[in-house]
């Protein structure tokens, strides 16, 4: 067990920026002397979970891993951001109850319509044309967090705006100098 | 990228001690101011790995999902032990090329005729009476390594007398103080 780890969990629908704020919030991180790993939604599927549906049983598995690995990123003193859409609130919730290290949920809150008109990876139109099954926000439910430590609106927000709200509730939280 | 991180890489039978022998050499190394994660086979199998068989795709699967892991805490410091049977040569080396960090390969050599009469978890026995499809050693292959760093002979040595070699060998490597 090794200080100043954490998690930073981003939860939200697909595009709505997720990744995108991650990549930005990393380096900001890493300037300020943290370790920092960015375990990306789609990098997950191909390292840790592969063969896995979309169901919610399946969905459940996967971000329990991603917050398996998270863990024992955090307890050695990395900051592991993860980036999954992970829909549904019971689970993260376990992964928070879990965690070893100080567990930051990160809401990044884009409606529906915002993140379906970017549809920056052309799935909302597949998943509209029933090409995809599963499809969070679609034909899959999203379960906003009831509490998160910080909401992000990135339909509102520049991408500036958003990763200086996390650093300053890292800071506030003593989790960052 | 952070300096110190190395993987060791535990490899032989069900039963030829792996678990043990990592579980006596982490606090070692431990002591000696290095950071450790055991990342243990059946572990693994419950945390990253559940619903794959055993089936050589299986396996490669998931040892490829440890070597993940285990590159991703590596690079952050850590050392990581493996102590996964990985019967397969070919995805071992494959581990060994995409390591970011050194890779020290341990062959936790014991003779079958020692692992079966051990039989510790009654798993040989299961697998001779056909209970257990795809066993290690019994039905399925185990491919030896071809040059690994460390051997050690459990049926032959103590296990003080093992992990003593893998320290020795660490630190000539400069990889411990």
């Amino acid at each position: 067990m090794k200080d100043g780890g954490f998690i930073l969990w981003f939860t939200g629908l697909s595009g709505a920026g997720k990744s995108t704020l991650a990549n930005h919030v990393a380096p900001i991180l890493a300037a300020r002397g943290v370790a920092v790993e960015i375990l990306d939604g789609d990098e997950v599927r191909e390292n840790l979970s592969k063969g896995l549906s979309f169901s919610k049983e399946d969905r459940d598995i996967n971000v329990r891993r991603i917050a398996f690995v998270a863990n024992l990123l955090g307890r050695n003193g990395v900051c592991a951001i993860t980036a999954a859409i992970s829909p549904y609130r019971a689970i993260r919730e376990e992964c928070r109850a879990k965690a070893q290290v100080p567990f930051v949920e990160v809401f990044v809150d884009a409606p529906l319509a915002v993140t379906e008109a970017r549809d920056v990876k052309g799935l909302y139109a597949k998943a509209r044309a029933g090409q995809i099954p599963h499809f969070t926000g679609v034909t899959d439910p999203y379960e906003p967090p009831s509490s998160p430590e910080v909401v992000v609106k990135t339909g509102e927000e520049t991408l500036e705006q958003s990763a200086a709200k996390v650093i300053e509730y890292l800071k506030r939280r003593g989790l960052v100098r």
